[in-house]
């Protein structure tokens, strides 16, 4: 067990093991997005840094079927940001509340020696949430969209090297409008934030369930992080509707693999730069 | 304007400008507690670094008049820390939980350089809030308790000095049963977090009106930060109530002024260290 995980199983809460907890009709997620943790200051703007930090938040929201409707931020700054840099930042964080149509209530900011955020979203479930527990014998695992381009970004930022600005590490799709007119067939689901080996097993671990696969998948895609797509599973008897759902949204779905007895073993090492 | 309040200025939103943020009978709240921004690691132990990190978040709740009920957690922690660190630390957060009845249900941990705290919290209001707005001429000013340790063990801790371990520096007494008690002849009310004349500044500027002082303060005592003592303000009808109610609660008040309409100016520097 990693330091993390030890530290987290100090808490034992009926609430805690999901991408946000819920209380009533209501969902609270919290992620941090830390300077030289997340991200290093020249991979990306001002811009671009609130908005990421906004996104992997509401992903959460997202992948519970729930709607944001409130954030906290927390933003740390550094004492040499200018003015610029913070209305750079500011618009980042509005754009985003506004295309998911959700408020900035309040937060706390202080001086730093890093730019380190962290977003405390309140989401309104749709009817019912959607939990990583649910998942059954025989029922079909999928992935939105296409992974493993996010870890090449981060290799590329690594080395220096420069990468598009429509790179999935600087520009996040959520798929909101997919999860939300699939969830009552969907049976558990997550986004996928650490890779889908990883984030598979917190599905197997959390449903005591293994994996049979039905196609290879290369470690370069199944351990790459950060990628934001949803991890989803689904009764066989849903896979037509959910293929028609999924091209009514304008979103690939790649069914890889199916849930069985069998033990599963992620073979992903784990990503910090 | 400092550069913070000129990051938080980008921000227009009825929400923003009290100790928290109301939506229904909720009240949420989030605030920071950095290793060398309001810590240093040699100060105080794991264990009290967790409970001040959630006390001075309760003390935004308890000063809005609304009972915490959840807690979410970012904590963000150096690779040098160790497995009894965590324990300790998970101590203090658990232990605050329970003395005021509040659960911890998730947040968000990484591995940084330093350890690094953000703590959200959902409260209920108690009947109506208790908010900054609402001082009238004529209404007396008090604060709770006693005003200036907080900075003298401060500085004594910055001249490698040591502290009481009862010490308001680490060990933050909350007012919550006074306030709980008495908030409806109140018309006006926050927590004292960055000294009182620099929250008085607040309430002057929410409210457009000055005070007239009716003692000397001195300004060791009054540019204090972190003291976590009520401000309050109430019409001089309910000054003998209000007397009896802190009794009743063994909390001291301290009347020292009454609004007026002449301007209010703060000699108080920023304490950053």
């Amino acid at each position: 067990m990693n330091l993390e995980n030890y530290f987290i199983s100090q808490f034992k809460s009926p609430y805690i093991g999901d991408d946000g907890a819920i209380i009533g009709d209501y969902v609270y997620s919290k992620d941090a997005f830390y300077e030289n943790v997340h991200f290093k200051i020249n991979w990306m703007s001002y811009y671009q840094i609130a908005r990421k930090a906004m996104l992997v938040n509401i992903s959460d929201a997202v992948a519970m079927n729930a709607k944001p409707k409130y954030a906290l931020l927390s933003v740390a700054m550094p004492k040499t940001i200018t003015k610029n840099n913070m209305r750079e930042l500011a618009a980042g964080f509005k754009d985003v509340a506004n295309e998911h149509n959700l408020e900035i209530i309040g937060g706390d900011t202080i001086s730093n020696t890093k730019l380190d955020i962290t977003v405390s979203i309140i989401s309104k479930l749709n009817r019912k949430p959607l939990l990583r527990k649910g998942l059954k014998i025989g029922h079909l695992l999928a992935f939105t969209g296409k992974l493993g381009d996010s870890y090449k970004d981060l290799k590329k930022l690594l080395n220096n090297g420069f990468i598009h600005k429509n790179s999935k590490f600087v520009n996040i799709k959520l798929r909101d409008s997919f999860v939300f007119s699939s969830s009552r067939f969907l049976s558990a689901g997550m986004d996928i934030s650490d890779g889908l080996f990883c984030d598979l097993d917190k599905l197997a671990s959390t449903n005591n369930l293994g994996f049979k696969f039905n196609k290879q998948i290369s470690k370069k895609v199944a351990c790459s992080g950060e990628e934001y797509e949803m991890l989803i599973s689904f009764s066989p008897r849903y896979k037509k509707t959910l293929i028609r759902r999924a091209k009514q949204n304008r979103v690939k779905i790649n069914i890889f693999s199916k849930a069985t007895r069998k033990k599963y073993i992620n073979i992903c090492k784990e990503n910090h730069f």
